[in-house]
């Protein structure tokens, strides 16, 4: 967040598209913001779906380069689309969810405006995640690259048998994976996918990656966790259809041979959350933690 | 239930002890059940916290032979207590939970008396269950007998490294598992310490029983299930601190070369639920299946 | 196996393609079957890779109808195409491996002589399995019905998100489940993809079926095992991309509202052993569960 | 490793009592280390089993000041007794497995002599790893403390229902979890009872920590991974015949209310390999992760 003392602060919105009733907390939010002294700009993807009178629209490039701060309105998703386009710029990210509690997006927009006036005059816990980046490499040429949030996923198609996956870590061999395929998850990422598919939690300030078998052949191929200064090499040995994803956002057809190079991005976001909040109090919300769903008839 | 057509029907009931407030729905329900024309007797642990003017009391053994029907109010733990104890009398069951919705106490408190007026005016789904049986052999002789609605868990104590057991099914040797210990489950024992251990969901009517192993060494000791014909015997082999219980609620000291021999028992028990009542939609509603709770930021 | 009195029995030969040095034990079977007055036939599609001197070959439907039992040699993958074929006319299967173990192909090829003589004299265990059968519906109508040895598979493609799936069992509503496919297992498939996938194992003669979710959002979404008899119908509700398959041979394109119904198939498979097979023998074996990979330092 | 250029540098020797046939590699190793120009001495419980003559006996915490470096022959449970007694010296340990590869133990016994020559000689891998301390807190007093190379457990007894543990991590409420119990384990623990438990495997430099929960009563209470610098605090809410144990070697029962905190030692420990050696090669071997014991019928 540098200063800019002699301008305005720049408040840059990004809005979920096609949700009902949202213009009005989008005006209160813009008459806050401003009336608090701040330029508020729209993501143009957002200004293409919703109008909103005398606010100007900007590429998240540009808004990247010049605000001080971006409000996310929507739910992980929203939050995941632009974290990912928003990286380069370091630019802090604060997300308010439309709907449930989000693992980004926090804050209800019931309680939005105090929420920002809190975080906006300094009372924010600053909460720094890491991003992968990812590259594809064919015959010694590097054919597509991606940055990731959450997860660089190798994976094969539905009709297409099993994959086998060569993975080495910082050169050293560890092993030939036979599986659906092989999920690569940033601790921001490992409530998403890898969790679905039986990786560990990583809380956001462990310096870890977990790399997660998609129903792997043998029992024993657990997941496993490495620091993130690792670079993680995956090489598709045999299988049919196999592509690789970043965030499921941007994709690349693979071919036998191919090596995908992933490590930690030199990138970084952070979210700025209300003083008070924690991630476990996210964590018990979401995953029902307070709540004993099963066997009840089990003696305590 | 057999027809009694020239003497009144007896309804026993049976309440969860330390239940603050209980005495009104107890009223309620006997004297429903008194001007339906039931004959209504305590069972005679209930008797003793929970005094009812005018109300017999009765040994589980008693009202096993005489009852038509039982009513649990309470949890599952109350019905697993007298259920166990009114297996060899296949005397039907009707739950009442007195909070959350159990596995086998379905009906709320509030709704119990128009769901036993259906039930007991024959709107009402049966659902047999099976149970377990174990004996303990040491050097040739049987030192411990059991039953269990839910499991038979062989154990070691907390500080006691890992145990290791021998186990044959039907005479065919299936492993020697080291762990923390073996769960023998019903399909009713499915939803409570197997679950917890990793083990499947059993449908109530499938012939079978899981065996989970606890922590097991060897990754791929997976939870098996077994027809519900089989006889499964469990040797101890080595550890120290071992113990087998029954629903938790009996338990013997074991020794190496003691085993512990497995099988269906010959007793049933029946729940009556309303009409309408499914397996699925408790299990729905106690294991939040229609929740997504982790990975919003999963695309869809 | 109906008695043929007045005429010579015959055996079929079906045989993996591409092997290298199988003319040799092929010799040497179709020699011994001949010499002990057995009529020996080719599948048609091994008949097309091996050239075997004299010997007839057959269609599979000409061989299902003709044969006393059928001999395969390769591996569970070659098993598993025959047996899918010869389905309808319980013909008896003999399974010999060219190399590991196999769950079906249990006779080493260096043994075959003695344990075919063993088997086709009576000395022989049956072990007999259930097969699924499933179809898909759309709009009313039925538009593709396959058969399945191992399982039924419901899932996305690598590029497509979660897909959303309501299960209903017997016209009661399951659950609608967001993952990235579903399987439903036999007993014979529940320890090859749905075992990647978390599900437990089986014994053959239990007569159940596993619904096997593959990376569930919601992470209470655990295995359950139904009866054999059940009608489990899966609607595709949600997602892209989707697809079901049986036993990964066949394959139908899904679209949103389509149901399949999968069912017990009236067909079954009987597997000859030599006696004193036993199916955890080859459990053991195959997953090393006499061996204690993990955690040596873990205290016994 | 200090230099001591003006007097000869010290090895120390513990060997794993009870083992027949170990007198001729420790003669070895005696004669090829005092003939390299070290002095040996003898751990003192090992000089108990072990009588090797005109070797002195020295007190682990003598031998701790002493040594220039520890060689350990046994199995990775003889390694992690002398590895909990000497990490306060920060002296150096070299594992030879007496049999199977073990995870702290890696150099098999018949090629100790050259591998020993290559570390002392300098060509060495040198893998530093952490160790947890817990402090037992009743009533504002700290009752004991112990050191942990794998895990500190809290569980409860094998005839005591659940426990209810509330856990904190660095002042932040994580859960109150209903369990058997909770492993917290380092990387090097990752690999023991914390993965028969369904933890993740931690690679050593990971700077973290895993809390594992055993058999827990919520589903979704799934492994979590935090970093190594986090104060972890485990509070007894409910449960009987709870105890705490520390690395399975100390042990103290608990009471309701008594807190254990839980941090990473200012202590680590050092091990030697020899070049080329890679934790990788150590975990294929020992998981199995080249061979695909399940599904040989899934298709590839």
């Amino acid at each position: 967040m540098p200063a800019t003392p002699d301008m305005q602060k720049t408040i840059a919105l990004v809005v979920r598209p096609n949700t009902s009733g949202i213009d009005v907390p989008v005006r209160q939010l813009v008459d806050y913001l401003q009336h608090a002294g701040y330029r508020v700009v729209l993501e143009a993807g957002t200004a293409e779906h919703l109008a909103v009178d005398g606010i100007e629209a900007m590429s998240a490039a540009d808004l990247g380069a010049a605000a001080y701060a971006v409000v996310v309105m929507g739910g992980d998703g929203t939050m995941l689309g632009i974290a990912r386009q928003l990286a380069p710029y370091n630019v802090p990210l604060i997300g308010i969810n439309l709907g449930r509690l989000g693992f980004m997006t926090d804050i209800p927009v019931e309680r939005m405006i105090p929420a920002l006036a809190d975080i906006l005059g300094g009372k924010a816990r600053a909460d720094k995640r890491t991003l992968l980046e990812g590259c594809v490499k064919r015959g010694g040429e590097t054919i597509h690259c991606g940055l990731a949030v959450n997860d660089v996923v190798v994976a094969r198609g539905a009709g297409a048998g099993m994959v086998e996956l060569k993975v080495t870590v910082d050169g050293n061999f560890m092993y030939n994976q036979r599986s659906d395929g092989l999920i690569i998850a940033t601790p921001t990422g490992s409530t998403a996918y890898a969790l679905s598919a039986g990786g560990p939690l990583l809380h956001p300030s462990l310096q870890g990656v977990v790399l997660v078998p998609i129903a792997p052949h043998a029992l024993s191929n657990r997941p496993i966790v490495v620091p993130d200064s690792s670079s993680i090499t995956v090489e598709i040995v045999a299988g049919r259809d196999i592509s690789v994803n970043f965030d499921m956002q941007t994709f690349a057809s693979l071919m036998h041979g191919d090596q995908i190079v992933i490590s930690r991005s030199p990138y970084n976001m952070t979210f700025l959350h209300p003083e008070g909040w924690t991630y476990y109090d996210t964590l018990r919300e979401k995953l029902h933690w307070n709540e004993y769903p099963a066997g009840d008839s089990r003696p305590k």
